[in-house]
């Protein structure tokens, strides 16, 4: 099936040369660059069956469907989707990028503990001002780590930090081989030195991390967010780190991004990076090869196995 | 056999309470504190065999060993013995701490690659002055990482990276199985994107990363040094990070402690913490472990697995 077929094939509209070059490799897919200002021309508007969502705001995408009246699938690059939870118009399911960034998510998580442990920000500082400052970090041997999410990100973290010697329990939300329950990780969760949010945000587990969650923390332990800005009570964080007891590092904050007279940027025992934790060189190659497969599953008439919302 | 036996046992000159409790699960072995100042008593003068060198200058321990006529083995708590070689009395042997800290070591090396590549010290900066400034990183995944050094760091690092999707190359005095010779190592230099100094220092090793090694290194090349600082060529090595062809991340630097008016404080392109590598809690208990083992075999009449320089 060549572009000589003219319509042949299943018509996907995408936002980038990158996204076009990455379907070529898939005979059954005719893929579309939107038109300038991402206005779908009258031929794509008879013809689109799929909208592939780039990395912009929702709503830009949510505005353009009304006009698409024959797509049935939106494809996402990343792997949050609780901004189209009941948004998409009836018919259209929505797949996302699940498996492309959890490799890279998980080095953050590792990145972010080592860095603090071994305390490079303190001699990053001690170097600035020519001194060799000599201090005692601490090794992530033997900690005990706990990863909320038992998905993509988290089974990732879970392989990268065993090697150094860390007891890693995976939580999810049933209870299976390998997998402590929610309820489960509230019995242990004392014990854990190290606290992983790698969730998807949703109505269940908005403000997982409240003020009760985090009381239930021993002394001296470290929350580290990879998930949604909004799985964490911050009033409630400021005053556990405020005073002292709790480390929090996140690279997801409510509201997103921070505004410069925001609390949590000069809040003491408070690490932030700026929602990047999934973004390094090569972050649009990796979304798209798992998003034309998915894509390439739903032209053969499967169920893309990223399918997150299915169509009403 | 018991402190009540007397002189029974053999008697192991220690720095300190931590090193007598440690010692204390042998049974051939008969710790004794070093008195105040670290002068031996009368006793101790007549009856030690085994002094253990502590966490200070070589020259304190080199310069007691004329009053203790007995002792055989001078046993380390570190791993480096550059410092010792041709200076110890005739009939006296060492034995280091080779295994306490390689992992620790391979953490800091992880920790400084992870930070680098992510960009960690550009976005404290950027928290400092409240700005969500994002910035895409490279990750560590595909990465070539060549560590020269086969020892106990050098296979902790290579076991840590490997699953970060590196490719780990270790090299070693000689080739053998996973190992490159020296030699081998100059074939494939231009191809790696990191490279580890993890050798002792001495004869073999002095300038090792010297003008022309650095100048056989890819454009934009990591080289990290958790070995001794004469291993490297620091007016060679400003040349390349000064012009930005190579970045530098050094634990150790020729002189240590560096002086305050040294250029490689702010070099551009070049990362350092003092010394730090192995350094972190529990360092002395680890250290402990292998010197109460070393020193338990020579007590059974046996050679120490860690002996690195045979008597004379």
């Amino acid at each position: 099936m060549t572009d000589s077929d003219g319509d042949a094939g299943v018509c996907v509209l995408v936002p980038d040369e990158e996204g076009a070059a990455a379907l070529t490799a898939y005979p059954l897919l005719r893929p579309q660059l939107l038109g300038p200002g991402g206005e779908p021309t009258a031929g794509q508007r008879d013809h689109a069956v799929v909208l592939v969502h780039g990395f912009h705001p929702v709503e830009r995408t949510l505005a353009l469907l009304p006009r698409l009246p024959h797509v049935r699938l939106v494809q996402t690059l990343n792997a949050g989707y609780d901004g189209w939870i009941g948004r998409l118009p009836p018919g259209v399911g929505l797949s996302n990028a699940r498996g492309a960034h959890g490799a890279v998510v998980a080095e953050w998580v590792v990145a972010v503990l080592l860095a603090h442990h071994r305390e490079l920000t303190f001699f990053a500082e001690a170097q600035r001002r020519r001194r060799w400052e000599r201090r005692t970090g601490r090794s992530l041997a033997g900690s005990r780590v706990a990863v909320l999410g038992a998905g993509d990100i988290g089974r990732h973290v879970a392989g990268l930090l065993r090697p150094f010697g860390c007891e890693v329990t995976l939580v999810g939300r049933r209870a299976r081989a390998g997998v402590l329950s929610t309820a489960g990780f509230a019995a242990v969760a004392a014990e854990q030195d190290v606290v992983v949010l790698a969730l998807p945000a949703g109505p269940d587990t908005d403000r997982i991390a409240d003020a009760r969650f985090l009381a239930g923390l021993r002394d001296g332990a470290v929350l580290v967010n990879a998930g949604r800005g909004t799985l964490v009570d911050t009033d409630a964080l400021l005053r556990e780190t405020g005073g002292g007891r709790l480390h929090a590092i996140l690279d997801v904050t409510d509201p997103e991004p921070l505004p410069p007279d925001h609390p949590l940027w000069d809040a003491p025992n408070v690490t932030l990076t700026p929602h990047v934790a999934g973004v390094t060189e090569g972050i649009a190659a990796r979304a798209w090869a798992v998003a034309a497969a998915q894509i390439d599953l739903f032209a053969h008439g499967r169920r893309p196995d990223n399918l997150v919302i299915d169509p009403t």
